[in-house]
């Protein structure tokens, strides 16, 4: 019953998707601008209902993190405005000729973005996501099908039905959008074993959801997974450009996926780096569990066990870890790191050319704090999220990562000889 | 027991993919040259022990074509040293920087190819698979693990004995090629299953071994699925051109995934068309099966049963479908085909735009043959195959496709503010 329900979802979206492939940006655009009008006109009736969603969850004494994603604020209606209005504005990717090529035969070969087609999000308890995943997708030409968080439904609800309302008076067919109005775990996994009707999911969310969806999958999966990433502090650093950027790392926005979880020095400056670095990360709330070196410079800190290493904390949480060398920082990261964000501190070129080519992440630094792993701080324009898989598209997705391609190929009789 | 050994090969050759990433092109093409050295200088061999294999698979009673698949004949094995060969000689994709821009905060970002990690290729019966896709893998950084078939399992052992030493030779680590020494059908399961140490999962065969695999990998997969092509010849046709164009897209090597197995004719012109192809293609031994329209102008054939429309016959038997107008047509190819090779042939621009927009496949052509769906004909000088997935690659994958790539980001103290 719920399988022929997710069925009929994934087939209106699939049909959906041969339309929106050839529709026209302008009409893209309209959809996208409609929703923006229709969440400012509605945002009384949206706040309303976000707040029963909010009583429902404090009711049952979720975290107060969660009840902070969970949360429609002002501000954040504001945001879903504005980010619907923003992608209105970017480049379309669809229709653009990545390369082309003629072969001697004169045959003309041009490599052609176009849409995936179908793709599933499935995120936990942020209903902004609702439109700001779905208006990336409609905008790159994709239909999508939405599987939000259990306590955000009623949320998710009201903003799907608004989407709903700017898609048709857009003039563009239903099942651009589709939502899964069900919180029975099953419908995820009906969802993502639906080949054929559905392209590709991308799963945001918690460690338990990434691991159910990579489990049970047979549609294929971009993840958005954790983000456990270090920060090391080469002998030949600028000491003060490492404080700096340390401290940025970890406390400018301690829970989210490109704040440094580690911090890695090496010995040679550890006496130097380490008592004025752990003061100032201490004075910001920053609680710091260390190796057996570090505690030989500042004793007064906890003991980093060995999980600290593989703990994401998302929180004012920091472990420090005294290194021989680059050798051993490099090889620490390769095992204990998320291949998501990744720096070096150090004045040293050829330290610097070893950690960028040798480390195996998404994004590696020098000089540089790992918060700029973002779409839009990598000038995206916005961004789906930062896959932490390695094919089709790493680091901050963007629009041109919500395509595929197909070769378009101009003949004029050839046959093969 | 089995899992064991498996999990061995994967770290070490996910431990081996870390050397490899960042070797020199040199050294990965002197383990090529070596290669095809022994092959060239240990041919006897191979030739006697393939010979057993092909005894014994005859003593089971396969297929002809089975037989043939298997059988490293005297041209199979110079085509194996001359493609080592060749693909030493091929551009290195790792290292190209895709793209790069600077931010208004000075942060200059790269990005650049690099390899994938540890790709795990599970094929059938050829065994000049074990040579050509780990010679593809080990010029792009990659560490392979090969999977053929219980009936080749001699003939890839020697071959890949004769790889690992020239791997050694070449003075790159043992665990860059790994091999599967088991015919045992758990191993793949184990195999596609081993996220964290295998990175990509390429199966080549039919649809059984392809179920199966997308069944129960987490590991990422990229398909090299059927080829159900159809070639739609438009009432604006050249005639003459068409003839020839359908004539070698079925007749030339039907065998293949790139052939074709349905014919669609717009009704304007079957009549003027139908007799002359179906002569012609009769006479090159290709059984015709057609709907009612099509058998009302040619009546003396076996008529289509609904089946024939999902069947990739990979022989001399051609389905023909008179349609009503190029909507129909692109229904019929979207409904029916494997997004593989589509072709319109057609003097109507209106139409060629339509269909190469509309139709969803990874090569759309008009005027020319979909035969030349393949890495040589376009050019990439070799290929691992042909991705019927949407995701990563489409159609013929060569080496940039079997790369990934990572953002290099080179700063001077950023930090987020």
């Amino acid at each position: 019953m719920l399988e022929k329900t997710i069925r009929d979802i994934a087939k209106k979206a699939r049909e959906a998707s041969f339309y929106l492939a050839n529709v026209s940006t302008d009409k893209k655009n309209k959809a996208l601008n409609i929703a923006a009008q229709l969440i400012n006109e509605r945002r009384e009736e949206i706040s309303e209902v976000n707040r029963e969603d909010v009583r429902e969850a404090e009711r049952k004494g979720v975290s107060k993190a969660f009840i902070d994603r969970l949360t429609l604020t002002e501000k954040r209606i504001n945001g879903m405005v504005k980010s619907l209005n923003e992608v209105s504005m970017l480049e379309d990717p669809v229709g653009t000729i990545i390369r082309g090529w003629k072969r001697p035969n004169g045959l003309q070969i041009l490599q052609m973005r176009v849409p995936i087609g179908v793709i599933g999000i499935i995120y936990e308890s942020r209903p902004n996501v609702t439109v700001e995943a779905s208006s990336l997708c409609l905008k790159t030409g994709n239909a999508t099908i939405l599987r939000g968080g259990r306590e955000a439904i009623n949320s998710n609800r009201i903003l799907y039905t608004i989407l709903s309302e700017a898609v048709k008076r857009a003039g563009l067919p239903e099942g651009c959008i589709g939502f899964i109005d069900s919180v029975d775990r099953k419908a995820i996994k009906y969802l993502i074993r639906m080949n054929g009707l559905v392209n590709l999911i991308i799963p945001r969310g918690g460690e338990g959801l990434i691991n159910f969806v990579t489990e049970n999958a047979t549609v294929p999966v971009i993840k958005h997974y954790k983000g456990l990433c270090h920060t090391y502090v080469d002998e030949f650093a600028s000491l003060p450009m490492a404080q700096e950027i340390v401290y940025n790392a970890k406390v400018q926005r301690p829970g989210v996926c490109n704040a440094i979880e580690t911090l890695l020095v090496h010995k040679n400056i550890a006496g130097k780096f380490l008592p004025e670095m752990i003061r100032r990360l201490q004075e910001a709330g920053v609680e710091i569990r260390g190796c057996e070196r570090t505690r030989k410079v500042v004793p007064q800190i906890r003991e980093a066990e060995e999980k600290d290493w593989d703990t994401e904390y998302l929180d004012l949480i920091l472990s420090i870890k005294v290194v021989d060398d680059i050798e051993e920082a490099i090889e620490h990261i390769n095992k204990h790191g998320s291949q998501h964000s990744e720096a070096i501190i150090t004045e040293n070129y050829e330290r610097a050319m070893e950690f960028l080519y040798r480390v195996d992440a998404a994004t590696v630094y020098v000089n540089s704090s790992t918060r700029f792993t973002d779409g839009g701080e990598f000038g995206m324009g916005a961004e789906i999220g930062i896959s932490t898989d390695k094919m089709h598209a790493r680091g901050p997705m963007g629009l041109p990562e919500l395509t595929t391609y197909k070769y378009l190929i101009l003949g004029n009789g050839q046959i093969r000889k």
